[in-house]
């Protein structure tokens, strides 16, 4: 098998892409055509340079109805022109994402589970591509169960951990297992604590996020159709998870920080726990505490992201 | 760790569980409440048996759309009263699934991969177990790539195989991998195959199904974000999965054929393909040649559901 290219496109585009970010498929700029099938977009359909090239900032999240309300919210949160109450689902063709553009934000939603969002992301950052975006940031904003938390605490992903405590992704490529590094970006993670902390009712941590391919079995829950453990054992796994440094655990965030890295994008992963795992399995917080968790992740990343282009737009061109 | 208990419900109701199926959860029955997070039901909440204790069918696939149209369809293929202009969707409170009931006719979606059909399946199948439901069929109905196929047959599984063309699920139990079959309802598949020539314009196989954890370098397309290997390595992968017996490729057999086989549950995996993998990687039919494809399962497991009631309705009781 060949090596992975780091650097396979044209000479002319080499030194934006070098400080960017880059596909890694030589393949992709010799196809006359690029259909993005799950996003019902295309290279020769849509002008993706056109719609998509201000974009700096990528937030996804599992829920379609929640990323939906981040595009309302952060189009409020930027004072930008026009109405916000019927965002345009860019993605309206197809209903396995929605897709919304907010200025130069834009909010997606990724299903749940390490396979749906992986389709999302080839497909996003052959988009990213395609639309000559640069300097992207993408961050992850989501709920998970925490480890050792009060429930509505915002854990900050300093690594992704697999069921084993190991900062690594297991892809399979025609049969055979490669390994790719979980690590997330430490400058935004750092840049996030700090907003966390000039913001009221925001408690937030930097901690290790262990990302499961099953909400029941996988995360020693007690109360799915299969369960095969003792209460005992479900306490002695999550402990030993939290002295790995497991703060939360969730289920897309392995895939979401090994194939960012490989791509050379600034990624972070900012969740909301919506239990204490120690304590229980099933979710019984009243709705409205719920939605007011969910909220969170939201109003830390848009606090971010203002702070962001205040400094973008300080900074001489 | 305790082994899985088979039988783990009250002697009362021993003898009609043993006929049926059967969660492998002791705890469950000792639950004062089971919320079914992902669906927003709960045991509490809803009475489940008087909503879905007449269940016989269950039909799911992965898109949303898709399984709303199922559920018009079936209506009128059944013949119900009433009007499936607008049908209800159970699980409106959330944005996971969608969930239709049509007569003894369930129709869900799924979303996209192992880990989402996976929350799926355990809350669905805790669900026909609160609602003392019996003789059910598991029905997946959806989209692949097809391996040595004509675009437009329909596949039904005989084995769901993992990357390695095994018919194994790998599942992660507090951190232990532990293997599931993944062997299929050989006298479902073959009454589907019966059905299939029982009707018009349905070309059907019975073949392998190979499940994947991603549809990109999973499944060997060299048109993802990444891609480390040459055309003539992806064929040659394709050619031992045809060798194998695959003749289809998608993302949720494996798990959906394990957690059903290990509940005691018949299931059939219906897809239909939209390409031969050997002739490409994108999915470029015109749009509505794609769609009268995406009927063709919903149009086979229909013949199937009315052969079925029609024998159940000559049984005498």
């Amino acid at each position: 098998m060949a090596p992975i290219l780091l650097n396979c496109l044209g000479n002319d585009r080499k030194e934006y892409l070098e400080e960017t970010f880059h596909v890694n498929n030589p393949n992709l700029d010799g196809m006359e055509e690029d259909i993005l099938y799950h996003f019902s977009l295309g290279t020769k359909t849509h002008n993706l340079p056109e719609m998509f090239g201000d974009i700096k900032f990528v937030c996804v999240g599992g829920s379609a109805k929640r990323m939906k309300a981040f595009a309302q919210f952060i189009h409020t949160e930027l004072n930008l022109p026009g109405s916000n109450d019927e965002p345009k689902d860019i993605c309206e063709a197809t209903d396995r994402y929605c897709m919304y553009k907010v200025g130069p934000v834009l909010s997606m939603s990724h299903g749940m589970g390490v396979p749906s969002i992986s389709i999302m992301l080839h497909e996003l950052i052959k988009l990213l591509h395609h639309a000559h975006c640069r300097d992207v940031v993408l961050f992850r904003l989501g709920t998970s169960g925490g480890v050792g938390l009060a429930p509505g605490t915002v854990v900050v992903s300093e690594k992704a951990l697999d069921y084993n405590f190991l900062p690594q992704f297991e892809q399979v490529v025609l049969g055979k297992v490669i390994m790719r590094s979980t690590e997330l970006d430490a400058g935004v993670s750092r840049e996030l604590l700090q907003c966390s902390k000039e913001l009221p009712n925001l408690p937030a941590v930097i901690g290790n996020t262990m990302c499961t391919n099953d909400f029941y079995e996988g995360q020693g829950r007690l109360d799915g159709a299969l369960c095969s453990f003792s209460h005992a054992e479900k306490l002695e796994y999550l402990q030993r998870a939290y002295e790995a440094g497991v703060r939360n655990i969730e289920m897309e965030s392995t895939v979401f920080a090994a194939m960012c890295r490989v791509c050379g994008l600034k990624a972070a992963v900012v969740c909301v726990t919506l239990l204490n795992r120690f304590d229980g399995d099933q979710i019984t917080s009243p709705e409205d505490v719920l939605v007011e968790y969910q909220q969170r992740p939201q109003v830390l990343v848009a606090h971010y992201i203002k702070k962001r282009l205040a400094l973008i737009a300080l900074t001489p061109p």
